[in-house]
This record gives C-alpha cells, sequence and structure tokens, in this order.
C-alpha cells in the first residue's frame, strides 16, 4: 500500500501510527495501530481526534486489516464497531460506508480517501480565504487545523492560507474546556506556522469582542443537519451567541461530507456525553484534579448552533450565505 | 482585640491567619499573617480573595499593625500600600478610607467592618431571594460565598438562603478559569452545605440555556460605576449576553460599598491584567502547564458588563431593577 503522511497519522512500510494527541505539545509520541481495536481505543481516548481525521484513520485501520488478509465478514464486523467508537463526527460513518462499499479494494480506497482530504481541506481554505481581510483578528474554538485532518485543515486551513496569501493577522485562540484543544493543538500548529496568536481562556472572548479587538470567528463542524444546524465542540454555540450580539460575522467550515442526510435539524444530532473526571480536572501529560472528586459535573463534548447564526458555511463544494442557508439549508 | 472568625479569615490571640483559597478544595491550610506586607503577599498570590474579604483582611492586618503601637505615620504607609495590592476590587480602597478615618480605634474600627460585613450579607440575601423560585435552576460565575466575605456571601449568600428557605434549587457552576474559584471554592462551600450543584465548563452555559435548563443567573460585583455598569470577574459579562440572548434573568449582587462615586462610567474602572502562566496552564496545589511557555495569552482578571444587561442589582440597602437602572444609575 502507497505511503500516507500527514501532521497526525501515518502509513508506511505497512506500519500505521498515529501521533498521540493527548500529549502534545510537551511530548510528541507516534502510537502504533495493529488493529482496529487499537484505533478504537485511540479515538475514544482522544489521542485521535479531529472529524476527518477519525474518518481518514478508522478506514486506514480496515485497510491495515484487509492488507492482513482478512475476510470480508471480519472487516465487516471490525467496520461496525469502529463505526460507533464515536456518536457525533459523521465524517467517520460516511468514511466507514465508502470503505465498505469498496471493501475488494480497500488499500487503494483509504489511500484515495486520505488524498481526498487534503485536497477538501485545500478547497475549503479556497472557498473561505476572502472572508478574511489583511489586518483583522479572527477567533477561533477547539482545534480545525492540520492535526485535525489529513490537510491543512478546515476553519484552520482557512486562517492559514490568509497568512500565507501574505495578509497581517492575529488569531486569539478559546483554550477549548474541557481538553483545551486550542491550548494544546492549535498554539502548537500555530506556533510552527508562525501565524501570530493569543491564547484566551473561552470566557474571554466576549470581553475581547466588546473591545472591537475580534473582526471575525471561524470554527469547524462536526455534523451539519440539512437545514444548515450544526453541531461542533462544545463552546461553538456560545462563541456563535457573543459573535450575534457584537455582529461580529461567524463562520463554520467542514467537508461536504460532514453533512448528514439523515439529520433534518440539529434537533437530530447525537451528543457524545462525556464523565466528570474531565471537568473536575484535566488530565494530559501531567494529572490534575481540582475538585472533589465527588462533585456532579455536565460534560456534553459538542453543542448545536442554530443555522440563524450562521454568517456564512464554508465547504469544499461552495460557500453557503446567511440568505441561502436559511432559505433552503444545504 | 475581639475574636473575629468567619470561613477563611481568623483573629484570635492577638493572632491574624487566613485560609490559602490557592489550596482549597485539596488542602485546608492557614496562614499566619505577621505584617501588612505578609497580607498585601498574600492578596497578590489570590491566597485571600473576594472583594469584601480582601477590604476586611487588610483593615485587620493595619488593626494588628496599630495594636503592637506603630505610630500614625507608619499606619499611613502602610495602608498606602495595601490600597495598591489589587487595583480592581474598590472595596479595598472604602475599607482602608474608613480604617484611616478612624486611626486613633483602629482594632475597634477593623471589628466593626468586620461585623458589619457579616451583616451586609444577609441584607444582599434578604433583597435577593424573591428572585429565586421553587425548582430553579440557578447559573452563578467564580466565587461569592463565605469564602469571597466575612459573611455567607453576595451573589452566594442568596442562593443559600433560597436553599435554607427550603426552595428546591440546583446550581450550575462555572468553573471560572483561569484560576478556577468555581470548581475548586464554589463546589467546597455547596458540597458543605449541601445545596445540590453541577460543575460545568465556562464554554457549556449556553448549551444549557438553549435546552432551558437555567431560569436565572446571579454574579458578584467588584466594582459598581454610577450609572450602573459593573465589574466582576472575566467572564461575567459572556454569562450576561448570554443570558440576554436566551431572555434568562441576569442578576449582580454586592454591598453598597462597592459602588465607587470616582468611576461614572464602566469606562472609568481599572482592569488588572494578569500574567500569562495562568492560561497556558493552572497553578494549584499542582502545577500544570498544557500550552507551550512561549505561547502568548491575554489574562485581563476582570471583564466590564454595562447596565443594559441587568436584570436587576442587588444590594444590602435595596433591590434596584433594571428600568430604575437605565433611568437614574445607582
Amino acid at each position: 500500500m502507497k505511503e500516507l503522511v500527514s501532521l497526525a497519522l501515518k502509513f508506511e512500510n505497512g506500519r500505521l501510527s498515529v501521533l498521540d494527541q493527548t500529549l502534545l505539545p510537551l511530548e510528541e509520541k507516534w502510537l502504533e495501530c495493529r488493529s482496529p481495536d487499537d484505533m478504537i481505543g485511540f479515538i475514544q481516548r482522544l489521542q485521535v481526534r479531529g472529524a476527518p481525521l477519525i474518518g481518514v484513520s478508522a478506514v486506514l485501520a480496515l485497510a491495515q486489516l484487509a492488507e492482513k488478509g482478512a475476510s470480508p465478514g471480519e472487516l465487516r464486523a471490525a467496520a461496525q464497531k469502529l463505526r460507533e467508537a464515536r456518536p457525533t463526527a459523521v465524517n467517520l460513518m460516511n468514511a466507514i460506508d465508502r470503505a465498505l462499499a469498496n471493501i475488494g479494494r480497500l488499500p487503494e480506497a483509504a489511500a484515495e480517501l486520505f488524498e481526498e482530504d487534503v485536497k477538501l481541506c485545500e478547497s475549503i481554505a479556497k472557498n473561505g480565504v476572502d472572508r478574511i481581510s489583511d489586518g483583522d483578528s479572527v477567533l477561533t474554538h477547539c482545534n480545525t487545523g492540520a492535526l485535525a485532518t489529513a490537510g491543512i485543515g478546515t476553519a484552520l486551513g482557512i486562517i492559514s492560507l490568509a497568512h500565507r496569501q501574505g495578509k497581517s493577522i492575529r488569531v486569539f485562540v478559546d483554550e477549548t474546556r474541557p481538553l483545551l484543544q486550542g491550548a494544546r493543538l492549535t498554539t502548537y500548529e500555530l506556533a510552527k506556522a508562525g501565524i501570530p496568536h493569543t491564547l484566551i481562556c473561552d470566557n474571554m472572548a466576549a470581553a475581547l469582542m466588546a473591545q472591537g479587538k475580534i473582526q471575525s470567528a471561524f470554527v469547524g463542524a462536526d455534523r451539519i443537519a440539512l437545514n444548515g444546524d450544526f453541531a461542533n465542540k462544545i463552546g461553538t454555540y456560545s462563541v456563535a451567541v457573543l459573535c450575534r450580539h457584537h455582529d461580529i460575522p461567524f463562520y463554520a467550515a467542514a467537508p461536504v461530507t460532514t453533512i448528514d442526510r439523515h439529520c433534518r435539524t440539529g434537533k437530530d444530532i447525537p451528543i457524545e456525553k462525556r464523565g466528570a473526571r474531565e471537568v473536575t480536572g484535566f488530565e494530559g501529560t501531567q494529572k490534575v484534579q481540582w475538585a472533589s472528586a465527588s462533585t456532579p459535573a455536565e460534560n456534553p463534548a459538542f453543542d448545536v448552533t442554530p443555522r440563524e447564526l450562521l454568517t456564512g458555511l464554508v465547504l469544499d463544494t461552495r460557500y453557503i450565505g446567511s440568505d441561502e442557508l436559511l432559505a433552503k439549508g444545504v
């Protein structure tokens, strides 16, 4: 099988490995995946995360199993388990459906999916980059960059392209509690790319907006309903409401494969709930618990933003503005 | 001098001590204060925090110095340094002014201030408690309880009184990054008082509001301008905007001494900026840094909420509703 390398995923010499994203930025450790069960563990522990990357990684694990000579029955059973690894990201379901439709040529199909994801990211960036002007400060939430995809990313890919075009920009990075993907991953990527950035706590964005320091916000999407409502990392909806109050443009960016034809509106999107310990503390390279272990906590991993709050949706296929979104959905 | 004891401050047998709030809830450690310089360190390191408690603590440190026989000149010099320990909380300035006006009887004046703070809290609670109905879930931010005052607290005092009146309530506690006063201190107090509560990350409140799970929000105030704008812990303004979007009543509670007659509007309130390391990690009983140490970060300790977003302001002297606030200020 062809060699495939991205910032956080590689298939080389028949070995599939993923960069452990729970340890970034303090430690760069690659984990070898020997079976779909390994990959399910990586996905559930968020060592592999980012909706597009999860889909590509799961299919590569199936391709690896196929190369070892697994039967179609074994491949289907593994696919079913992989599909259930995270309930909200629809890319995973779509990627697996596509792999099963190509069950006789899984390694080739997996390589195609990987390369398509790279191209999707470039297309999203091109469709969104004009929304960023020279001199803008842009808010982003979670991590939607090269660590979340096989390519340059979705929302963060747009921002990177604006920087590569020579626009002078600054990125305000929401730390994105509880798992701190912004603080750990987005700052890591932006520092590597030399893009000026400032880390903030999630609760600081409103005050910066009131001071006129933020010109636009770009976020990703884990699942998009037919009417344009979308689920994304918890806190996205909060950013959307704050942008609306301050009259700041708010964009979501995702591959068109993120649209779930089975969800009519955001109400149909299942929201994954995670454990209290992520909220009562933080567990990365170091583990710390700051609230008593008996403290009850809510921990929805995602929230749903209604289409009414979107200025525009940036897909790889096209840009959909608010008027069209409200009239016709996606 | 009279013995004075609150949840986080005590003056016993001539010894002044404070409960180190940076170590709660995992460790209950009392720090002895031997001089105003000790107290300045405690305040700046946030070992003593909460606007009312800071004022009372600073004056007790002056009273202790007076009992040791310091001259009026020495007391004035110490008062000036204490005044500068934290720039946003106006209670500190007011408390010190009052101590200086009573420089010949500082121990008595300090005891009066302590006891008045206890009564202020009870009055605030009485003036606000009718805003909470049986069955409500109430959002709060930061810590405004018995750890922040000499009494039962301000915003959290209202919530405690509602519980003591037998109303069945639940408190959603914003963790309050970066220093996690909600996660560490408010959960600690609520657990001690047996009040049902659920810890959330700051970015989750919006999603809960959209689901109809929050009926009102109560926050404290560190400084109130004459028009009714007020400064409070960073993230307060964000809660205010989210409440407005979801049509949820939003109240601030504080002693009338929090009003700064020198500030016409919120624009006149100075905002303390703190270091990046509080944002790139967390330093409590355990120290953890999750973003690279070179990551630039913003860290305003407070934000300003305009009076337009207040449903009402609960003072110890009276309740001021939105209409009056907009017409006449405080």
